[in-house]
């Protein structure tokens, strides 16, 4: 049986004491959970200058001072070397290692990003009792690359869009647009619907991340921006350093996802 | 009587020509009206974090590549140069001069950044028919520095927000929180309503930019963030060089205002 938290914070805390190593879904229900960059000081501008440019994949949520680990906004002064329960580490844009904490890494001339989720979004389709099917599968989402483009920003260049999809009845479909609209923070309303042929998704069936789930005969997939542009940008432009969390393995907050409800 | 114009294009054509060099309200209704900044490229990471870390008073809805006049998401390759009526030249943070044509000021290592403002709420709140009192009263929104603190980013450190301010009963003020909600991208919902001392304004008939208006009997003044904090983080700053619309001759773009609408 999975262990849960009462807050946010009782899980980084977990996380900080090696105590928690594993996947953060629903470990602390209701708390905002984010995904994780970090980057060379002299990439920060092309980045959030990207993110700025694409912000329905890349809803930047809290940037950190150079150098510095600790957490204003989404956390009170988490530290963002221990409190993600698994890293990964990127150099000149291939995975080299896997870690659990990565105070050892870091230097004076970082600086870390906090992006928003779908996690946060999943909780009000939820909440409207809307079947969200990877959840009902006890699967992870099924993301695609695509051939939607990317706003180019300094050596950010030629980044291709990536989407995860959640089927539903055209009824739903309709709920969840209105649904998402309500949080522009964190990807907002959908980018496409219906025909994966035409944003360059050759067969549904087959993933390029995350799993593949069911969809019912007369199901739309409905496509949303996803977090895992700005990493995808990131290996593309082949920094000499980047750090992101572990998929699955995310930030989680002391807001609330309701705060990120416009 | 005031000439109008068909669209944006046109009237960014005249201000091009040098045949308008007035004020922009009015003149092309229903498209995006826009605040400019022009800062030199290695202000421009600390500028656009300012502006993540507050996007109540500084929404930035496009960024220059680094020494290009050309916009591409606003307008259609308009030249930020000339497509603007008036400018106004800061150096060291004291006000140099005031221009209709930047042309001979530009350099390669500049970057511009256009702002939304509120000109494309007020066009909702005046489409549901609430008495937008400035507009009433034929005079410019009042505007009032307050002693809500910005984010800090960077150089740009102790930042007073500034604040504008409409007036009206209890039920409009709920109405006109409900329409500028949907604009998150152009300030969004107000950050205050009531008692102007609870912000630092101690005098709401004396506006620091900007004109007094009537505030009757029984209402509330609303304030929302407004597009002059981002001049006013970038004076108390102090870059060598700034470059910004003067007030009320805005950037008018291709897009409309209801583009911005979420």
């Amino acid at each position: 049986m999975l262990k849960t938290y009462k807050n946010g914070k009782d899980l980084r805390d977990a996380c900080r004491r090696q105590e928690h190593t594993g996947p953060t879904p629903g470990l602390a229900t209701g708390y905002i959970q984010a995904n994780l960059a970090v980057l060379p000081a002299d990439w920060a501008y092309d980045f959030l200058l990207f993110a700025q440019r694409n912000p329905k994949p890349c809803p930047v949520l809290e940037v950190g001072e150079k150098g510095s680990p600790f957490t204003a906004v989404l956390a009170d002064r988490a530290d963002i070397r221990t409190d993600i329960p698994r890293y990964r580490i990127y150099e000149d844009g291939q995975l080299q290692d896997e870690l659990t904490d990565i105070s050892d890494l870091w230097r004076d001339d970082v600086v870390w990003f906090l992006l928003g989720c779908s996690f946060t979004f999943e909780q009000a389709l939820l909440s409207a009792s809307l079947d969200v099917r990877h959840i009902t599968e006890g699967v992870n989402v099924p993301m695609y690359k695509t051939n939607i483009m990317c706003q180019s920003a300094g050596r950010f260049q030629n980044v291709p869009m990536v989407v995860s999809m959640r089927p539903f009845g055209p009824e739903d479909a309709i709920r969840a647009v209105e649904l998402t609209r309500d949080y522009p923070a964190v990807h907002g309303s959908p980018v496409h619907l219906g025909d994966p042929g035409a944003i360059g998704i050759n067969d549904i069936s087959r993933p390029d991340w995350g799993d593949s789930v069911t969809i019912r005969e007369g199901e739309l997939p409905v496509f949303w921006g996803c977090g895992v542009t700005p990493q995808m940008a990131a290996l593309v432009a082949k920094p000499p350093l980047m750090i992101t969390h572990a998929p699955g393995h995310m930030f989680v907050g002391d807001k609330k996802d309701y705060d990120y409800k416009i």
